[in-house]
């Protein structure tokens, strides 16, 4: 194991993030909070300090890593740096307590976006910049921006994209690694400045539309104001449901219509897929809840704001959908399961890997009847390989373990109903952000005990990374050489 | 395909469900029940007429039979059994609605035990006994049952047996296979035979003892009273836990005891798993409502009896765990998913399931630090085929599938809490019984519409006969040529 090359890459991803924290330093600066201006200085310093120690301590002999590496250097930089960006909440007296502190990065930087806050008005600007700015640099990944921007970028990074990106298959968009990091990270920056121009022209304010605009790339869902999304005009809300929906579509994809291959882009089964759920679940949500409100435009309005926040484990809420008929509910939960498509910004089990389990299930019947047939599936022009379909059926197996897990843990809160134990394991593991009952868009997480918001951030981190690095880093046997 | 095989097996079936109905029909001109009766020996004609008519209809040209044969013969007999089961509850009038008779059919022979009465104590003892009676004769399996009695069965039938025995991997225990139904059958009757002496020795009056001993040897779960265990003595309730946790395991290793292979049978990696996750989860439960009980003594067989209802998926109850803290209900939640051992009477995803899903998932972890390393996976002493593993993979993804569906429609019902309609699809669909929230032990579901009462009673299908085979014979393309 390269442990030099694990130290130095993961120093350089704290001075990363030491620098990040100079963007919110300079908002706290211009709307004069002092309080939230020393947070975050310290926090940039200790980053500054900590990660300059870790690079130069440990100068690697060889740049040669395998995917062992990758997994730890993934694994170590996301807690690492969420114990970090945890510092100003606590050091400005915003969030005293560390562990709420911590939650809310967690939830930051793996954009779930739930939220310990209950009075979210009354944060800083400089915090409220902070904690939405680590949806945006969650959501791409904070290695993959690493890559497109650090010199020297050897190839055996491809092992650092597998470990961050979701998806059940990663590859590379251009010969070179740290191009394709390069691209990626050009259109995420470029889809959410054309988000910033569509929310200024509705009138939103500066400060609440890069927010928010961040919110919505990383699909994170922290927002400005206590009831998120409602009370800005339907025009905003339907550009916020149109770019949740962007975010939640394969970067890939961007890149096919880029350099105009964009037939190819909108054969892809998993867009299709995803777009006859979306389709679906907004028709679903509509006929449930048309009876509650007034008009029609108002009942697609907000069904397809909640279907589109939740498939894409955005989170934002125009409607108390916790208020909601239960076959209304039911299909959201539903959706907070298959998540958005691989290669976005979006959590979930992902719908690329929904549509492979459907192929899957196909071809164990078709065995069934004929037991001698032997059929390769295809997805995506491809045929897949036999280690990747049961790739993603593994997947599957762990999460539901992971999930079991968590679920157990908070069962041992006393106080909450199934409803809301259930829903807040869910919505935090698949990184949505609200969940029903009493972690519902309109509640907040303060409630559980410490241990429970832990365990929490901790099947956020999870669900993020798609388990298996984290589950790498912390057995002992990988410690071993 | 040999239609006329599936249909000559089906009318079999059917002929064997008309003598079947002797039994209860005995029991109620013992205890001089016309009207019960009279139900019983109209459903007797029915199905004695139709069986007899579609066995003379169709004789076989052949006896040749594949796995897709199979699969149809295995659904429509169920199918056909459960609808005529139904008749005598409805002609009786002791259960007027034919819904309602078609979902406590189906939940007596699926062995869920699910209940739509509200008002068990006012039932005539022959409709009681026939009730109790479909749990003895789903549990070991109808089909199974014919292949033990049945002259000149071919060997092809293993195709049938597969189809509607549980579990991954479905063997003989002797070269012929009417052998190993045999002694399959001649086990479970004699350990029915021996429970209902240990009830009778606990004095527990005749017709309880044989009825509670049905419902335990089937993990079904109907019982004769409206508190199902809990007013019997603590010896009973002790009798009937060990009986619980007996009827779990898989019966091939009884069949091992037998041979005096009982070093083997202790051996079963699947029998370990099953024996730390009762006792783990009866350690997690008597801790959880510890403070609930005055003694430790009842804290203990409540929570053993529970832990032992639920994972074998039987469904009696000795307390309304309904009321228990959220951390014994968790528990108990994910014990229903367990479920019991493969090849025994038990429901559930199977503990073996469970076990190679482990293993699976450690491979997986081992594949991804070292990718060119190709392990086969062992299990109960031998290797496993890539083909099982992708199987029981494939079946947790179709099981997914099928719970989503079911708890979807189920949702379209308004005036239950997501704990309710939840746990009724879950409890349903692993052929438990009682849920939490309003069907709750305590409870019944006699409230759900009609149409959420055919939708569980496919659900209890789904989940006893293992989704495949009913997908199959549903599908259209299994009948074309």
């Amino acid at each position: 194991m390269n442990r030099r090359m694990i130290l130095n890459t993961v120093g350089k991803m704290v001075l990363a993030e030491g620098l990040f924290l100079l963007l919110p330093a300079s908002v706290a600066l211009i709307y004069n909070e002092p309080s939230g201006l020393i947070g975050l200085l310290i926090a940039m310093a200790v980053a500054l300090g900590l990660g300059g120690l870790m690079m130069t301590a440990s100068k690697p002999k060889t740049d040669v890593i395998y995917a062992k590496e990758g997994f730890f250097i993934v694994s170590a930089s996301w807690i690492l740096l969420s114990l970090i960006g945890a510092l100003p909440f606590v050091l400005s007296g915003e969030i005293p307590n560390y562990i709420d502190a911590l939650f809310e990065t967690v939830s930051g930087f793996t954009t779930t976006g739930a939220s310990i806050l209950t009075n979210v008005e009354s944060m800083s600007h400089g915090l409220l910049f902070w904690r939405s700015f680590t949806h945006w640099i969650g959501g791409m990944g904070v290695l993959v921006f690493a890559m497109a921007i650090l010199p020297n970028v050897s190839e055996r990074s491809i092992h650092i994209m597998r470990a961050e990106m979701p998806g059940p298959v990663i590859g590379k968009l251009v010969p070179r690694i740290k191009d394709t990091a390069k691209i990626l990270y050009l259109i995420y920056i470029v889809l959410t400045f054309v988000q910033i121009v569509f929310l200024l022209a509705g009138g939103m304010p500066l400060f609440d539309s890069v927010l928010h605009a961040f919110g919505t790339a990383g699909t994170g869902g922290f927002g400005v104001k206590a009831d998120s999304i409602t009370s800005y005009s339907p025009y905003l809300q339907w550009v916020i449901t149109v770019f949740m929906l962007i975010f939640g579509i394969n970067f890939n994809l961007y890149y096919l219509i880029l350099i105009r291959r964009a037939k190819t882009a909108f054969k892809s089964r998993e867009l299709w897929a995803y777009g006859i759920i979306v389709a679906a679940a907004i028709l679903g949500v509509a006929v449930s809840i048309r009876s509650q409100y007034p008009t029609l435009e108002e009942t697609v309005r907000l069904s397809a704001f909640q279907v589109s926040s939740i498939i894409t484990t955005t989170g934002y809420a125009t409607a108390d959908f916790n208020l909601w008929p239960s076959f209304a509910k039911g299909i959201l939960i539903l959706l907070m399961f298959v998540g958005g498509c691989a290669g976005s910004t979006a959590g979930g089990f992902k719908v690329s890997r929904v549509v492979i389990l459907f192929k899957q299930i196909r071809r164990e019947v078709q065995h069934m009847l004929h037991p001698r047939s032997v059929k390769s599936l295809r997805f995506e022009g491809h045929s897949l390989e036999e280690q990747t379909i049961r790739g993603v059926l593994s997947y599957l197996s762990i999460y539901l373990v992971c999930f079991g897990a968590i679920f157990l843990v908070l069962s041992a809160e006393s106080g909450f109903d199934f409803e809301t134990t259930f829903t807040a394991s869910f919505t935090c593991f698949n990184n949505v952000g609200p969940g029903l009952g009493g972690v519902g868009p309109a509640s907040n997480f303060a409630a559980f005990s410490p241990l429970s918001k832990l365990v929490l951030s901790g099947g956020m981190l999870l669900g993020r990374l798609e388990i298996f690095p984290l589950i790498i880093f912390f057995s002992p046997s990988a410690w071993r050489k």
